[in-house]
C-alpha cells in the first residue's frame, strides 16, 4: 500500500502522544520514522511502534522521554536517555555535537539508558548537513558470535557514517556489523529458501545454508575476524564507556523482558577547522565523479555512492508515496482504534 | 634467522641516519619496526628499510624528518609529516592526541604529506596504554576496487583500534578493509595454489580463483560494499579532510615514482573522562573472560582477543628472538656494507 508522508507523520505522532509522549518529542520520533519507511528500511521505522506499544503497556518505556545530563566537559557529552524513545535522545546528541564540535573541531556525545535508534543515518545525516562528518554507533541485543565463538554475544552493532558533499547527495554508509540482518535470514525462512554459506551458523557453530538453523543459531559478522572485532569496539564504546549496558546484557527492544540498556556513540568533526569549506566540496565532487565514471564489475550497471540507492528510493516515496505491507497498515490503524483516536492510515491512491 | 630484538633495533637505527635521519627519530622508526617484525607482521617491518633506502637514493623521501605544525585548535591538530618518515610524525600525533584527549575528552590530530606509517597497533596501543582509547587509519596506493567497480581506486586503507584494559594484554584490532592483503595472494602465487572466491577480481571485474590473474585485477573489499563504504570514508578523512592526497592520486611508497602523498587520522578518546578507571577496568575483565569462555566453533580451539595472537607472538620472540627470512637479514646486511657501517646482523643462535 502506498501512503503519503505526511499521512504517516501524522499517526505516528498521534499514537505516540496518547502514549505518553509529549508532541514535541512525538514529532522527532515521527521524522525519524518516516525517514526509515521512506527509504525502504521498514524494519526501522513505523514498525517500531509495535515494540514500544507492548513496552509502554508493560511499563518498560518510560514517557514522555525525558533525557538529562550526565557530563558535559570540553567535547564531549554523556545523556541519560531516561529510558525514554531513542531518537529524542539521539535528535539531542546530534544538536549538542554540532555544537561542541563547531567550538572544538572534533565532539563525542553518549547516550546511556535509552533504547532503539531506529536508523542511524537519521542522525549522522543531519550532521553532515550542517558542513560535517557524522559517526554513530550504538551495540544491541546479542545476535552475534564473535569470531571462534558458537553463541550470540554481541548485537549485529550498526555503524553509520555521513559526510557533507555541498550536494543535496550524500556520502551517507549505514552497515550492520554482521554479514546480513536477520531479516534477510527471517526472509528465506518464509519463502523456504537456502541461504549463501557465510551468513550464519548453527547452534554448534558450523556453516548452515537452512534458514531456520540458523536462526537457531548465530548470524556471522562481515570480513569474519575484522567484523567481529569491529562489533566488540561498537559494543565495548557505545556500551561500557558509556555507562549503558554491554554484551550480553542487553535485552531485545522487540519483546518486553525488561529494560534494553542500549547505549549509543556520536562523533562529529566540523570539516571547516581542518579545510576551506569550498576546497573540500569541490575536491569531493571530482571524487565522487571519479568514482562513478569508473569502468564497472560485470555485475554491476552503476557504482552508488553509499547511500544513494536508499535516497532514491526517498525521492520516490516523496513522489509516488511510502511503500508499507498491508499487514503494517492495519497495525497502526489498530493501534489508533485501541487508542481511540479517529485518525486511520489510508492508501494514498 | 632468529635475531635478538636489540639487535635489529640496532641496525635499523644505524642504516636510518646514515641515510640522513637523526638518531631520535630514528629510534621511533627502530621501534615501530622491532614492533611489527616481532609479531610477525614482516611487511611492515624492517623490510621497509628497502623502500626507504631507494626512496632517499632516488632524492624523494627527505631526511631528516621534519613536521610541521599545519592547524593547532580546540582538539584537533594538523601534522605535516615533512615528506619523511611516517613513523616520526605518527609518533608526534600520538603525543599531541593524548595531551588534548586528556584536556578535551577526545582529540583528532591528523598527518598530511608523510609516507609509510609501518603498523598503525603501533601507535593506538601507545594511546591504549595512556588509560585511552586510540583509533587510526591511513589511506595508501589503489590496489582495490570500490564495490561494484572493476578497476583500482582506493588503497586497502587499514584501520587500527586499540583500547585500554588494564592489563599487558590491550584490545588491539588493526585491520586491512580488503578481504585479504595482497601479500597473501602474492604467496598463493609463489607456491602454484588457488586463492578462495571473494578475494579479487580480474581486470575484469569477474571474480578469479587464479592468483595471477588476481594480482594484474583487484583486491575485493571485507564485507563487500560495506568494507568499500568504510575504505572511502578513510580515504576521505585521512586523505581529503587532512590535506594530504586521495584515491587514486596515492602513490606506492614502494616504488620510488614521487611523492606518495599519505595522510593518516589519528583519534584519542580518554577513558577516565567517561568513566571511573576502575571500573572501566572491571567490566573490561569480565567482558573478556566471558568473551573468552564461551561455546566455540567447530574451527575453534580458543577465543582470541584481537590483537592477542600478535602479542603472543611477541612475547615469543623478546624470549627467542624475531624470525626473519635469510633474504631480508641479507638485505639489511647489504645496504649496512653500502652505507660504510661494520655492524651486521647476525642469526642470534
Amino acid at each position: 500500500m502506498k501512503i503519503i508522508k505526511e499521512a504517516l507523520f501524522d499517526v505516528v505522532v498521534e499514537i505516540l502522544v496518547a502514549l505518553g509522549e509529549n508532541p514535541e518529542n512525538a514529532r522527532i520520533v515521527g521524522d525519524n520514522f518516516c525517514f526509515a519507511d521512506s527509504r525502504g528500511i521498514t524494519t526501522h521505522g513505523s514498525y517500531l511502534l509495535t515494540p514500544i506499544y507492548k513496552r509502554v503497556k508493560a511499563d518498560q518505556l518510560t514517557l514522555p522521554t525525558e533525557t538529562n545530563t550526565v557530563i558535559d566537559e570540553g567535547a564531549i557529552f554523556v545523556i541519560d536517555g531516561g529510558d525514554g524513545l531513542g531518537p529524542v535522545a539521539g535528535q539531542k546528541a546530534v544538536d549538542i555535537a554540532v555544537d561542541k564540535a563547531s567550538r572544538f573541531g572534533i565532539s563525542q556525545v553518549m547516550i546511556r539508558n535509552t533504547n532503539n535508534l531506529g536508523s542511524l543515518a537519521f542522525y549522522t545525516e543531519r550532521i553532515a548537513k550542517q558542513g560535517m562528518i557524522g559517526v554513530m554507533s550504538c551495540n544491541a541485543a546479542p545476535a552475534m558470535a564473535p569470531w571462534g565463538g558458537a553463541e550470540p554475544f554481541t548485537g549485529t552493532n550498526p555503524i553509520a557514517i555521513a559526510i557533507f558533499t555541498g550536494k543535496d547527495l550524500l556520502f551517507s554508509a549505514d552497515m550492520a556489523t554482521s554479514v546480513v540482518a536477520r531479516g534477510k535470514i527471517r526472509k528465506a525462512a518464509r519463502e523456504n529458501k537456502s541461504i549463501p554459506e557465510g551468513w550464519a551458523i548453527d547452534v554448534d557453530g558450523n556453516p548452515t545454508t537452512d534458514p531456520n538453523t540458523a536462526l537457531m543459531g548465530t548470524v556471522l559478522p562481515m570480513g569474519g575476524a575484522k567484523g567481529s572485532a569491529i562489533a566488540l569496539v561498537v559494543d565495548i564504546v557505545s556500551g561500557i564507556l558509556s555507562g549503558a549496558e554491554h554484551a550480553p546484557n542487553i535485552k531485545s527492544f522487540h519483546s518486553p523482558q525488561g529494560k534494553t540498556g542500549i547505549g549509543a556513540t556520536l562523533i562529529a568533526i566540523d570539516i571547516k577547522k581542518f579545510i576551506a569549506v569550498d576546497k573540500f566540496t569541490a575536491i569531493m565532487e571530482d571524487y565522487i565523479q571519479n568514482l562513478k565514471s569508473m569502468k564497472k564489475a560485470e555485475f554491476a550497471s552503476e557504482i552508488f555512492l553509499p547511500g544513494e540507492i536508499e535516497k532514491n528510493r526517498e525521492l520516490e516515496s516523496d513522489k509516488s508515496g511510502i511503500i508499507l505491507m498491508d499487514a503494517a497498515v492495519d497495525v497502526i490503524n489498530h493501534y489508533l482504534d485501541e487508542l481511540g483516536s479517529e485518525k486511520r492510515l489510508e492508501s494514498k491512491a
